[in-house]
């Protein structure tokens, strides 16, 4: 039999890619052979490195991280994506530069790549900020290579800003593939995202809204469930059901858990600040308003205490397909009783599901890889054949 | 004549090393033989780069390093070892990532791994926590292997610990070995690992404890010399003796300086806090006792007051082998009047062999580079030896 | 036509370089055929990076940055040069490292080095301190070579200092080299560096200092403009006269930006704090005197607030030479209205000129790399050659 990279590339090689010299920052803006280009070749670079073939691409060059917010997991995974393609891994740390002192977004983002092949960007605190920043630096960056300053412009790969968090949402994708045995096996599959009771407040909305941005192009039934108040960005919500509409799936809101996972063959229970109390904490957080903050926190985690209920355990799974629901989660995870009193998540279906979701999160570097691989590197198709040829 | 490369060549394929895919966290926990395949091999790659050989392994790949506490040389000895075996160095920095918030060791374990070959961790501030955080991780590393999760498992590196500080322990080995002209010579010298005065209060216990761990093992004739009540952990105590009667040798705990120096072939004087200090301190630590732990300091240091005769001095320096006993120090050294006004050693002594605990030092790159060959290059030997053959 | 690198190729073979293994701290100790050496391979590298022929020239290797001052630019152009060369990137983050407990400099310097092949230290703010500082590591770095402990002593990069910031005003010069077509082309070309306003204070003088060292050298007719009061190092002024009298340029003083830009073909308007402040700030700053500190930077910038029509705007510009003199400088500007209310250059002037004090900045990762190049590469002429052939 095949070894199955046979399959992953030949679904790649299927796929028109046309990404080269460009950006990721949104997967609706990628048409969707675009974005099976990008699953398909995931899966291919994880399958190389697992047989131990690398697929460097670089002699030299750098990419650029710029996190604005904290991380652990895609930290890594960028660091990893950059260094199996060959590029050395500069972090732009803003309190030790001298943007700290107003230098401008346009300036930095040419100051920083003269050698830089890729910048990867999370931005996720100010609601309205975190994308439209990586805009600006891409507007600056094609300035510089217009205008000579920048022999090559790099690419800006979105490592999740207010809107779409696209490394984690395909991650997610090529498991839910995996999962399910193809891309065509996920038509009419019900995935419930769900918003689910944290002790903690002001999570970014991008996780929830990339899921239903993506799974809704690949003909997923999608039910978004939350409290009333939790909505996310208004936009958001009209491309998933303009996806839903456009691919044969489905999208619909509901205010319970409990709706959303009846029949459910996935579940995504993660906890959320509402948009309106994101809009809210960006203009106090501009305004350096820590007495409005500390009471913006104090309402909202009073506001999440009447959801405590919204917590994924036992008796909510057994209402999913067969009881059998997969459960995601894009980690840490509040879990109850284990990283915090009470949680998204008991500990009794956590530690179900525990290696399932380390499962998912093992594609996103390869998802970065792959974006970064076509982003830069010219014959990708041909390169990538010849590096599988390696593994029969 | 034949360069020296050669010998230690033969030195390193006559022995079996059994390292493979595992990790290194205490000396005492490997033979005799794996312990000299690394001193050969940190021999063999110290002479491979100054003969400007490079001895790159990989061509991409992670090697990740943890520090839960401050270090120059470690840090740097871990980086160019990484460096030079084609690996690239990614930090795990706590306070910037999530683990603050509560995420478990279990997870980050597998999501820093997914492209790792090495992790190098230092935890050596909380009595009886270090080594047992890296085992944690290890488990974690050994189930994410065998899941699936991880394609290949990393090996850990234990960078200091508060049991051993292997990567120190096995570099004044090499140390000891070049100085004395074999492994074999060392056997009957007399080695005084001496407790010294300082101003400080809380340094950790593993130098001591990885130096009569491991030199107890090749015949030397310990003597362990401290004040009354600084004694070290018990257990390793019983490894230093059991070690000296399986190996020729002895082990034997004074309590004096000078009575530890008298003869000595080589001193090595170094201040640590005692083991019951430690416990104190760690229980204080987790409970985040500020009044406590400073109440514990001014008790420490004014009972280290009544022992800051404990100073290698020239008097104390007389005292051995014909005057001419070797000084040694894992860096820095509290040296009166150059870093503190009164110290460890005397500035003259410490001027003596400064250049002496430079060589030392210098071991310990490739002590790192050693481990992390056998522990992820398959056919080491015989990859070693076509390297050898383009230095003559 | 021949591509214009060939040009290049041959100015670089051209010249004499005598770099190997040594350091690169101040521009005037090295003799012009060097510096001319350094300019002419920064612009083959330059070249060779745009037709994405990599130029690396070593498996393995560290190069080491130490930052006791905030940057971004040369952080990054630091970075960029040593990936370029193949070099792994790694901080001394004296924060997190034992220098804070008193390590001194000599035994650091050995113990970061084993494996290192350059140090890039950035040290400007202290007055009489940042220069010695890096001598101190050479001098550490030669005995640490002499003794055997360094197989090879790295070469130290000054990435500004107290004094000179050699690879600024190195790409200056590349700069404006490629703007008149030409090193002779610079010849009685006037150059106006000039003292601006600045709602700041403690900014270093060696860019001013750097740019009238140099400059000088090359037949340039250069004016140095400030406020009474505002002067530069005495000494550094006196390399400056000298470099004119022996190079046929010119150097002199005035007190006013209008005489200085007057006929100018190049203006370098750009904020320091006067000579004797930095000698005051740095007295007490070794004190930690805060209140006085706090008092002398009152007392600047009410001083600084005496000069704030010394700001280059466009009455100024039209006095240039044909009312078209070429801005500089080394970014970030403090632009009027963009990054301050008032500042050194007005918002209008900036803007004409930005896109070229972004080509400017894009010289320094490639003088740093030309450096690092001459500085580690033997035969680097012959394997510049080699590389340049694949252009064609």
């Amino acid at each position: 039999m095949a070894h199955p990279i046979v399959k992953h590339l030949e679904e790649f090689r299927a796929q028109k890619s046309d990404l080269l010299h460009k950006d990721f920052l949104i997967t609706w803006e990628h048409p969707r052979t675009q974005i099976e280009a990008i699953l398909a070749l995931a899966e291919v670079l994880k399958q190389l490195h697992a047989a131990q073939v690398p697929y460097r691409a670089f002699d030299s060059g750098l990419a650029i991280s710029i996190f604005r917010d904290n991380s652990t997991r895609t930290r890594f995974s960028f660091a990893s994506a950059a260094d199996a393609l060959g590029l050395g891994l500069s972090e732009l740390d803003e309190e030790k530069s001298q943007i700290a002192h107003g230098e401008t977004v346009r300036e930095t983002a040419n100051m920083i790549s003269f050698l830089a092949e890729v910048i990867g960007i999370r931005d996720d605190i100010f609601l309205g900020e975190g994308n439209r920043y990586m805009r600006e630096v891409g507007v600056a960056l094609t300035e510089g290579a217009r205008e000579g300053v920048l022999h090559r412009r790099p690419s800006i790969v979105n490592l999740q800003c207010d809107v779409d968090h696209p490394t984690q949402s395909l991650a997610d994708l090529v498991w839910l593939k995996e999962h399910f045995g193809g891309l065509d096996q996920l038509r009419g599959k019900r995935l419930a995202m769900s918003w689910a009771y944290s002790p903690s407040y002001g999570k970014p909305l991008s996780v929830p809204q990339g899921v239903i941005g993506l799974m809704t192009r690949f003909g997923m039934e999608v039910t978004l469930a939350h409290p009333e108040g939790y909505g996310l960005i208004p936009e958001v919500l009209e491309v998933a059901k303009k996806n839903a509409a456009e691919n044969g799936g489905r999208f619909r809101v509901v205010g319970s858990m409990e709706e959303a996972f009846r029949g459910a063959d996935v579940v995504y229970p993660k906890s959320w600040a509402p948009y309106a109390v994101m809009q809210r904490r960006t203009e106090l957080l501009k305004k350096a308003d820590k007495p409005g903050l500390a009471a913006l926190e104090k309402e909202c985690l009073a506001n999440n205490a009447r959801f405590i209920d919204w917590q994924c355990d036992r008796a909510k799974m057994d209402l999913t397909q067969g009881g059998k629901g997969l459960y995601m989660h894009c980690l840490p995870a509040d879990i109850t009783d284990v990283s915090c009193k009470r949680g998204e998540v008991s500990a009794e279906v956590f530690e179900q599901y525990r290696i399932a979701t380390y499962h998912q999160a093992s594609y996103k570097p390869f998802v970065i890889s792959a974006i970064m691989y076509l982003a830069r590197v010219k014959d990708a198709a041909a390169r990538v054949a010849a590096l599988v040829d390696r593994v029969r």
